[in-house]
């Protein structure tokens, strides 16, 4: 069961505003909840249908050892709160913390920034490459898309509960605040200096800007980092990018 | 203007025997045009909106330089042959060549393989990622989604005009086909050898398989590769691995 003012509260988080005001927002589908899970995701609350109870029996059973509180609803209301069109019949109320750069770690030191990105799937997987290599701190500046948008939750399988911060904050905040720690930084661009070549110290910080705009003007004091190009294509996926430059710099 | 035929043809083209048997299909999207032009995709017709033209000037010039016939068309013929909701005005007939492993050139040695791959957006991104690297052959294993369909297409933003061999067949095959040559092949997987440790003559090639289902059986005989795991997340995004992976390879 569900009550009318928790639909209302729910649906309302497809608004940015409503996902800030509640510090909330929602993941639809099985694998997603499942994943978000194993990542220790604070959810507050499941709401599923009785037949993905009755098919799901691990999932449950995870939703169980964990004390989540479990719900069944109906189709009607779960067609309500849901963003997709082809609900997987289960979907989550999670806790998340919108946060600007002064609420960044004090050892936070391998930081990945994305400026203007403006694909909820392109940041989703940046967030699940990301997690792959162990980062655990992402600064967006405010041109990027909201990682808390159900498509940017959908795309990161997960991977946003694996952060210590996710951060939000404009570009002059961001500089201001590499500037008074001791950062290596570095511009993701097509004209830099090879990644093969760079040997940064253990606080460093890689900038990814759009595919289509490049990075802001205020970013473009730092440092250039390019990846190596053998073939005549115009540009990598960013997500691609983020990919193969921390495959160089993790170790 | 385009005759009523033409039209009929160019719809057609959204299923994939009416690719098949044309050897054709669309593309749409100013930038998706004049990136393939640059590739030197084989482009029969190019169709546009008055106001396409108008406010292109330099795409015209690039077009008309190609020596590739360009017709204005209404809004009205335009929707009855675009594929997306928001049409950007401009669609291209273009030749392609669905061909089988027999017809992969002599001196192919750096090959792709995408096995079981289902998302057109994932195997474009791939696409562009090989064009990057200066990959020439690219093979898909018959469970792949169609490389030639209109979101494939969309995704590699002209990549695939940059290949020599783009091929498609069933495992058997392309299992028969790798060991009468002399090629190193590996599949990437969660538990292989290191990427930072193999060292491949110049014959390779990598079998990437789906996210979902990983590698067909039939291709578990080769040698597999892994990308090293920092974080606790369960999977890379097969693009992500796949830039990962050659960035490694192509020196």
């Amino acid at each position: 069961m569900i009550s009318k003012n928790k639909i209302k509260l729910l649906r309302s988080l497809k608004l940015k505003k409503n996902r800030e005001q509640n510090q909330k927002t929602i993941l639809e589908g099985i694998r997603l909840i499942d994943e978000s899970i194993n990542a220790g995701a604070n959810i507050e609350s499941i709401f599923m249908l009785e037949e993905i109870f009755n098919s799901n029996k691990n999932l449950v059973n995870k939703i169980k050892n964990n004390n989540i509180p479990l719900n069944i609803i109906t189709k009607e209301d779960l067609k309500e709160i849901s963003d997709t069109e082809h609900s997987q019949g289960i979907v989550a109320e999670v806790k998340i913390n919108y946060s600007t750069i002064n609420h960044l770690s004090s050892d936070a030191n391998k930081i990945i920034i994305l400026d203007n990105i403006s694909d909820p799937g392109n940041l989703g997987t940046i967030f699940r490459t990301c997690a792959w290599y162990g980062i655990k701190s992402i600064i967006l500046s405010s041109g990027t898309v909201d990682p808390f948008n159900f498509k940017s939750m959908r795309a990161s399988m997960g991977a946003h509960f694996y952060f210590d911060n996710i951060i939000i904050d404009n570009s002059q905040s961001i500089i201001n605040f590499l500037d008074s720690k001791y950062f290596n930084v570095y511009c993701a661009d097509l004209n830099g200096l090879d990644i093969t070549e760079i040997n940064p110290n253990k606080n460093w910080a890689v900038i990814l800007g759009s595919e289509a705009h490049g990075i802001s003007k205020s970013f473009e004091i730092y440092d250039k980092l390019t990846i190596k190009q053998h073939g005549k294509i115009e540009s990598l996926n960013v997500s691609v990018a983020c990919g193969i430059i921390l495959n160089q710099l993790v170790k």
